[in-house]
């Protein structure tokens, strides 16, 4: 008995194992993207001298490119370059079809009961599937992929019970933003966020993705949601590996967050915390140089559906810019075949290639001093997506849609 | 009588005006771009003070962001910001959907026998049009923005006669690769191309614009073709302005230069000088990093076609990667709707929003020390595309989709 965390750990272990105990134990699968690979690769090299020189497993240890591709400068390049003779030589099959976080999911990788580390603090998004998945520095990833082990403290876990139906104009994103504002930025500091209630239940594999991928935003170490019929739907076809339907029993849970979805209204996370966070028609009146809908939070098929709805036939303000980036190529290709990518060209966004886009500020739509960003991504800190003057507003892709037609914040119940 | 250039002049200035003569004129249109306003933006206030600070006509002066769009540094958005501020001070719409030598054309300003002004060396490329285009320093584009005049020495003509039909696998883009290789990347300095021949007007409007956008590949002052019906056929519903249809007559050419067509293979340009011209085949033993389809050479939708019937139905090389960028979003848009975009993404290749991509290894693509490109740019100088040891190879859109295949230089007649 214990949390969807301690269950999936005494699976592993074949022991029972509670919160607090410090575990080592085999991964899944190990993942690090361009800009973390070239420290996880120096590490790598260290241990591997006494461990063989190959990584633990060729097919469970994944190098995505998502964060700078195609390279915006000769130091990109130069990273990449290198990580392409790494895995030349440990014959990895690089990913560069969209961002780590959606393309590990979408190649099946990422099952129920399954532990995954990734050098990327979002990869508590792997939650979503009822997998642990959790973030880890490139000196540990690279530790991880010599040996296919790490270790972990079992952390206690916070139970965010969702309920209620989503109102007019709002988003999982809202929930998940309504969330971490009553959580706070340390609020789950090394602790998992469990998500139960019917409203989870309720929702699709890319909306359970959405708060799942922001449990770090509260410090916490996972984020994660129990599979049911709609993981094992989403997977079927995209693995034959046998995987077990694990869910918490009688759990011990540190707190429990109750959120009812139908008071909600449309929210915005003002610069520069993530729980700075207001209903969308209290800052109506800020102007908006750019806006992008993408990233690992939000740049799913439904959340370019929501946008394309919002944007048919119309062109966005002649003073701000659109970025919109499909987190992955399968949804990218899905995207124009519907009609979406169309659409959007023809309300004057810039469509880009599958990958994170600006939202680490490298490329694709970096911010000038004294500009203003309303955006899907996960963080709104100073400085991320370009000068440390510039302010970064979180919203949900309906606001962020509603917003580009209007040029300021927008409740997107005006424009819906 | 005169060579065409001097025609235009002449009908300008509404007196004969001979090659040699300096004459000072009024432009047609002046156009700057994203990385060249910020200079031309100086020198007009410095003079706009003399002149009532407005540009001489807010509908003739063309503000495009094209090079470094959505924009890859702070420094590159900042610019972004002041000519945005520049823009609307003056009124003036800037055209941020695709490269500014097609989206001019698309929107009707570039008529026959008009004289265009641009911050950008392939301002040459609206010869196509039967226009005198023409590139200027970010100075003499400011005096133009002030005063809409200019001051040209007329050029003296080399004539280029193209004859014969292409033979399979060839195009517009080796016949002109070719042309570079016979007269030299300084053998038309200050020189005015004319283009005639049955392969001239055999063409359409994009293969003409290939060969008037390399122009200045040769020293070329301008590239110019006579208007034909094709002309005022891609002018049809872009323009409601009357236009007169010029040609030489009874000119004086100082050089005639021959080229028949049907003697020519696939060719590749070979770092670091455009007329490092040889056969693709002698070459296929260069193994290429990145391949890249697009630019004002070749970006525009029957490259991508050719391209598509190539990559239809395939992946590339797994050890190359592919960049194609469309040159305008009306390309990118018929591009989309034939289902070309469909056939790149699921090639592999990462397909950017219209612009000028790494053309000028700012953004999109930017090469590592070493590495080697194949593409359908108009240059190959050393650093262009990002580190000066990397290597640039040019060639047509078809032999870039048969390199894209393979991982090396390929001549596209083994593909195709």
């Amino acid at each position: 008995m214990g949390t969807l965390v301690e269950e999936i750990f005494s699976y592993k272990l074949g022991r029972p194992v509670e919160q607090g105990e410090t575990v080592v134990t085999e991964v899944d699968h190990v993942m690090s993207h361009d800009t973390t690979t070239p420290l996880a690769m120096q590490a790598f090299r260290k241990l591997s001298k006494l461990t063989g020189g190959k990584v633990f497993d060729k097919e469970r240890a994944h190098l995505v490119f998502d964060h700078i591709i195609p390279a915006s400068t000769i130091a990109a390049a130069t990273l990449q370059r290198d990580i392409r003779g790494f895995a030349k030589e440990q014959d990895i099959n690089i990913l560069q079809e969209g961002i780590c976080h959606q393309v590990l999911p979408e190649k099946g990788f990422v099952t129920p009961g399954s532990i995954i580390v990734g050098a990327d603090s979002h990869s508590c998004s792997y939650g979503a599937f009822g997998a642990f998945g959790t973030g880890m520095g490139s000196t540990d990833i690279g530790v991880a992929y010599a040996t296919g082990r790490s270790w972990f403290r079992v952390p206690a876990t916070i139970n965010v019970n969702m309920t209620g139906e989503l109102p007019f104009g709002v988003f999982a994103k809202d929930v998940t933003l309504e969330m971490v504002r009553i959580i706070g930025v340390d609020g789950a500091n090394y602790r998992a966020l469990e998500y139960s209630g019917d409203l989870v239940e309720s929702f699709s594999m890319s909306e359970r993705f959405t708060f799942c991928n922001m449990a770090i935003e509260m410090g916490g170490k996972a984020g994660i949601v129990a599979a049911d019929e709609k993981t094992v739907e989403y997977l079927r076809g995209r693995t034959d590996k046998e995987y077990p339907m694990i869910s918490a029993r009688n759990p011990k849970y540190e707190r429990v967050v109750e959120i009812d979805a139908s008071k909600l209204k449309p929210l915005v996370a003002c610069p520069p915390d993530v729980n700075n966070v207001v209903p969308a028609e209290q800052v109506e009146h800020v102007k908006i140089d750019q806006v992008f809908l993408g990233t690992c939070t939000n740049g799913r098929l439904d959340d370019l559906e929501i946008a394309a709805n919002i944007l048919r036939g119309k062109h966005i303000h002649p003073e701000i810019r659109m970025v919109i980036i499909p987190a992955s190529r399968e949804i990218y290709l899905e995207a124009m075949r519907r009609g979406y990518l169309e659409i959007f060209a023809q309300a004057g966004a810039s469509v880009g290639t599958p990958g994170c886009g600006p939202c680490i500020g490298r490329h694709f739509g970096v911010l000038a001093p004294g500009e203003r960003a309303l955006t899907t991504m996960n963080r709104n800190f100073t400085g991320r997506m370009g000068d440390p003057t510039a302010e970064i507003y979180l919203g949900s892709p309906a606001t962020v849609a509603a917003t580009a037609l209007t040029g300021h914040i927008t409740d997107p119940r005006n424009i819906l």
